[in-house]
């Protein structure tokens, strides 16, 4: 079983539909791999084509990972260690092939179909128990653009309460997906009153 | 079914385990609020006695509820408009005591049995259908005193992924803590292959 992630800022859109590069936000970083390294993801990869971002992330990771942050906080260091930064996605499923890795099954999460292949939270358990390789990618801003959606092999169905109302941040959205798909509390109840 | 959220600032610990006030995180605020609004959540009260922090809360929550946020993003408002703040839990218990209202049954995620208690998430899912009133406590820095656990009437498992790390932030813990509860997926699957 092994699960990536991936934390897109381009393309993504903004308020208006239009796409754009938005900025690293610091806390997504440690929620995201804190989360990760909560359940067992085997890599957290933040993807941005800007320089200047990524050397800012660079800055982050070795805070944590080697300078104070290290030695105030191991548990954050373990977290820090699933971090890669990559400038695109082409580029990340490069860095598979380069590994002798096929790329993944890939995922988002969307309320629209986008005809293609849609799949529940218990298959892709199974799928995962099975041995298969996924990549879960998650957009910040108002959300992937259509050219990554495009990109995508099969889309997990959203993360709602029921409600009207469905307006997660990417770090409680990613986190229950985590929790949904790897969490204790998400093997199947089989109950039978016969 | 109602569901109350309180964000503990004091009293909590800190890495070493002694009792401290916390600052409020912004991110916490919106975070918890965008969550409990998906989830249904009716109140989300920010608790901390500390005057100077209760007027920077004020001070956010006007922005978005009143100010330049809340033309910017309107979604942001209806989740803010959850919030309420208090100086501590005898406060708010106080609160529901002058609005008619008994104290709720109020819970805590918990390794430690800590000798009362505890209630699994199906248990709690099926009290809320019958109309019981909850209060959901988490605790920020390294977690809730002694003096608020022993408040508590009853815990739910720990949020966890099944691996010896166990160290996510206050923001994913309470949103994956919602959707176990609240959340679409979690409805007991009732399988039968008699």
């Amino acid at each position: 079983m092994t699960v990536d992630l991936a934390l897109i800022h381009y393309p993504v859109l903004n308020k208006r539909q239009e796409v754009i590069g938005s900025s690293v936000t610091n806390l997504d970083i440690h929620d995201i791999a804190r989360a990760g390294k909560t359940y067992g993801v085997n890599a957290f990869y933040l993807v941005t084509p800007f320089v200047d971002q990524q050397n800012l992330i660079a800055e982050i990771v070795d805070h944590w990972l080697h300078g104070y942050g290290a030695r105030y906080n191991a548990d954050r260091r373990e977290a820090f260690a699933l971090i890669k930064v990559c400038g695109c996605l082409k580029d990340l499923y490069g860095e598979y092939a380069k590994q002798g890795v096929s790329r993944p099954f890939t995922l988002a999460t969307s309320a629209k179909g986008l005809g293609r292949e849609k799949i529940s939270y218990p298959d892709l358990r199974q799928r995962l128990a099975q041995g298969e390789h996924c990549l879960l990618l998650f957009g910040t801003g108002w959300g992937l653009a259509p050219e990554v959606m495009s990109e995508i092999d099969a889309f997990l169905p959203p993360v709602a309460g029921g409600m009207a109302y469905n307006h997660l941040s990417v770090r409680s959205a990613c986190a229950i997906v985590l929790d949904r798909l790897l969490g204790e509390e998400s093997s199947p109840v089989v109950k039978c009153d016969c």
